[in-house]
């Protein structure tokens, strides 16, 4: 029964999928669009960019109380710190570099690497231009609110174990470099844009680049201590704290809103504020949709329903619809969440297999629901096939992956990315950051 | 002197609302209307059922924080797992026949059950209306956020001793059927609607319903093993974290400036929008009002303020200025709202002498404020009447209590309802779900 | 070393800040605004007021998490409970007076303090007038909320002490009279804004106040009981919660888009949207300069990185931004919020010197953060001067402080302010509220 499961739901999505997918052929309307002038245009794209990014800011706060909630309570203060910093890094590094190559005004390695030394400034004081469409600041803004979340995703696998500092320091080349460069690919214009490859809000150029970062992190920093015992059994290491992860993941579930719904990237005329409209009715079903997949299938497979992975079921849902929450009808992104929701609990025990000890949870969600919601994209959208959808997951995530490793294998041999033994039980607050989370209550063991 | 509060209160209302609400009757301007296009107008009305959908689905997350906090240590885990799921099934039916059932093409019984077998779907991929005055996603999604809180508030009246697959189903048949049956109504046309009932964003149609199916339920289910002591006197159980509580009451405060500001349903003229300000500031002022009515009164009744009444005293305004929180004036506003604080800490102990166990307090927060927002509306709404607004509740109570009573009743006789005693004694999280929400803390008793 | 920093730091931004600011110079485009109609105007700036009112709103919930983490947990109920009153109390003052008062039809001494008798009201049911440029109740909605944020600010400094109806008198006063009496010197055009005087969002008109209310409240209130030993060190008393502390810090960072973004009080031109845009961009950087100067400065003075310092410098960041965000190109933001984030972590010290116990830091943040970003606004604003700057600081300083000062000498003279010894160290949730705010929870000691 168990094992029928998943293909099961797939044999029921691959045939579904593109019937109902066909409330979406309908021929565009365009005659709507001229009646808004294009300076209302230009301020309503702009507001959609402001309003998107601010929710998608809030992404950040999700992460961290998600994160926050499911390590023990001896590594809250820590998490915490890495969530509101890595935010910081990247509000600053996407500014210094990160912008630049990832929309290059010209390419120094054509369609892969832009041109560092073209700097996008944004509109001066009082001196917006109709014809753009939207304000520099607005995109900029938005944009930087999504190399963010990249690296949101990274700190929750490596948690309870890594160093503060080369985990800053990854995340410094994380949202400078390699966010940038896999991104400039599709939305930057680079070769994946050409062959064709579609992503519409980036389930892989953010969820699943954020969470290869965090498998080649996870690898090199190997398991916590005592998370796998000699017994071949696993030692459960509980949240410390699920009220906070419940918040975390209603904070993402409405961001998610900004992230996908903004994504539309204008909501100037009457066919795009229709076309958000659709996007925030597919995201939530999705979402819904991911949550009680996993209610059905940890209730099916250990016999009670469990709260983190319906959190992670939720946070899958809204990961896989994130490719292309336009096209589908609603159903189909009921069952593109679904599947999404019961990826990550299947998952999860497939990477304990392999000893990867990823603490929140993150590269089921992010990754490997990622790459679903990108693949299965064809199957809504009839622009696109599954061939380029593969060639773009294998090509972001061989580059993504293969760089952080490069990386995280040369902070170990250098300074090092893991605490000692010793820290690592008395907790990292204590031995990282000298300062308890709950420093008032009395805590078990 | 406790006694004489209410009626001066009462009093004092009574005389003082039809004069302040004056300058809501200036006679608007037609004139101001038309410098908007059809498409702009369009895109305004669309983004705010976006915006205005979003701060109400957040306020899922303020149900769960609030209930997650006023709940035993030992039962918050099942009840964060309750408000995450709930919402999710909500998302689900309300699609699958809810939205259909409330809005409906045609009767089955005429203002009365629509039918349910006319589907509406919401516009194809880049083909928006103009003429239609809002996207259908934006009102699909705006709706369904309704459903979503009306299924909220039942969940915190029953905690701590209903089982987990007995309340989804409830959720199932409230969200699916019962929430959007009276909710036709009025607001899909229906018989209240045909009577001149007015019920702006609610007070009856969604927080009283679920109040009311809070009430059934509760009555069925019984109070909590140990609450009402054989001596009469009650056993407090305190809420374990009023932290939570109070942040969950700070997400339902500003996700009901959607709530309210939205069921406007229109911001495309200047006129719609001076109103959506309008009900935002009323919304505000009653919200304010309701919560120092709860310090006044806790700190003249019981001698202390009490955090948890200020908290609902809060809410409770919101929900009393729900019904109408465009024509009052600002003062009429306070006015409503400090009424519905006080009554929601009045409510408090007379639902105990009835022995009716409702763990948050949502009966008096969102069926008792709801009822008296409801039946005030007329004293500022020179277009309703008392009686019709009387009918309306009765009908709409009547209604739901009747059709939860027995579906509670069917479910109790069943599969059963209420966890065993063990069960509820060692708390819902280790028993019902096997999952402590603060594992790493050493727990009181 | 230590010592150098801040002279290094000081002399690099005064001699970058001019030539950084020059994108700023540009030329308005003055061709870019006539194709949006009146109305269409009147709509996006009231949508920018109440969007901008909602999440300065939110941030009443950011300080009340803020707060409630960095209290310890036998002060947690009651500074939940000053924070929803204080913010329920602004929203009652701010309408009886405050906004009368604030930007006054008539002055009772010109310049200096308005005719309170002349009141102003919002527009009438439907009857918004498209020449107005915003509805009344848009503009009414977001001041109350810079009202109530300066209150927020001032229950921090004072907590785990002072007594609670004292507490909310003052509060009454300062929402009331106080804040409105200074921002109408400058926003109600009065003697400041004659003068030349720029305070954008109010790094002065809030957060300095604020803060100088604070400082006078500390000083009249004396320290915590066994913070300043005998032996002259400094008795730690750290937060209990610093999950909701760092969730306060997102939700503040949030929040603080609306508070700046929408100052701009206008989106309903191309020019507006665009630098409404600039100021979040610049509100972002100021905000994550500030927390990598807090991470920075605390390893450098300290050995290791305080996160509640990273918090405080963030929220520095963000108030030494919020007198300029919309002339500092992205550098200048950087820096100005860079050095805010330092001075945050240099000030707190300081006033442990003086044995001014400031709980939660309001007085570096809020005090000295905000004269800090008063004062440099010429360095990119050419329109403004230093002399000017100071000149407005000074007064508005001198103001709030002798009033608050007087009025706390009034209220501990007649009533007292602070709880008696044994209650504070009981702890003023069992004292003054009988309720505690984790009591499922065993505590330490």
């Amino acid at each position: 029964m168990k094992k029928m499961i998943p293909g099961l739901v797939a044999a029921l999505v691959l045939t579904a999928l593109p019937a109902i997918a066909q409330d979406a052929a309908a021929t565009p309307d365009p005659a709507a669009a001229p009646a808004v002038s294009a300076d209302v245009a230009y301020i309503f794209n702009t507001l959609l960019f402001l309003i998107g990014g601010f929710l998608v800011m809030w992404m950040a706060a999700g992460f961290a109380m998600l994160e926050a909630g499911l390590v023990r309570s001896k590594n809250v203060t820590t998490q915490l710190f890495k969530n509101i910093s890595l935010f910081a890094i990247a509000g600053i590094m996407y500014w210094v570099i990160g912008y630049n190559l990832m929309y290059p005004s010209d390419w120094t390695v054509p369609g892969i690497i832009g041109e560092i030394f073209s700097p996008k400034g944004i509109d001066a004081v009082g001196t917006g231009v109709a014809d753009d469409g939207y304000s520099a600041g607005s995109d900029f803004f938005f944009q930087l609110m999504f190399c963010a979340t990249t690296a949101s995703i990274v700190s929750g696998t490596l948690a309870e174990r890594v160093k503060l500092w080369p985990f800053m320091i990854f995340t410094v080349i994380l949202t400078g470099v390699i966010y940038p460069i896999e991104a400039s690919w599709q939305w930057g214009g680079g070769f994946l844009s050409e062959m064709g490859f579609s992503d519409f809000a980036g389930s892989t150029l953010v969820h699943a680049t954020g969470g290869f970062a965090a498998l080649a992190g996870a690898i090199v920093l190997g398991a916590r201590y005592g998370k796998y015992r000699p017994d071949g059994r696993l030692q459960p290491m509980p949240g410390s704290n699920l009220a906070l992860a419940t918040l975390g993941t209603f904070i993402l579930w409405l961001g998610w809103f900004g992230f996908n719904g903004a994504s539309q990237l204008a909501i100037g005329s009457v066919n795009d504020a229709a076309d958000v409209s659709r996007i925030f009715v597919n995201t939530n079903m999705a979402a819904s949709a991911g949550a009680i997949a996993a209610v059905i299938t940890t209730q099916l497979l250990y016999g009670k329903i469990d709260l983190t992975m319906v959190l992670n079921g939720a946070l899958a849902g809204l990961v896989s619809i994130t490719a292309e929450p336009l096209t589908p009808s609603i159903f189909a992104a009921l069952l593109i969440g679904g599947v999404g929701g019961a990826i990550a609990v299947f998952v999860v025990p497939m990477l304990d297999k392999f000893k990867i000890d990823d603490v929140v949870g993150a590269i089921p969600v992010h990754l490997v629901a990622g790459v679903w919601g990108t693949i299965i994209v064809p199957a809504t959208n009839p622009d696109t096939s599954f061939v380029t959808q593969i060639i773009g997951v294998v090509a972001i995530g061989a580059f993504t992956f293969v760089v952080s490793l490069v990386i995280w294998l040369i902070l170990k041999a250098t300074m090092g990315i893991r605490v000692d033994r010793e820290a690592e039980i008395t907790g990292l607050d204590i031995s990282e950051m000298g300062m308890e989370a709950y420093p008032d209550f009395v805590q078990a063991k």
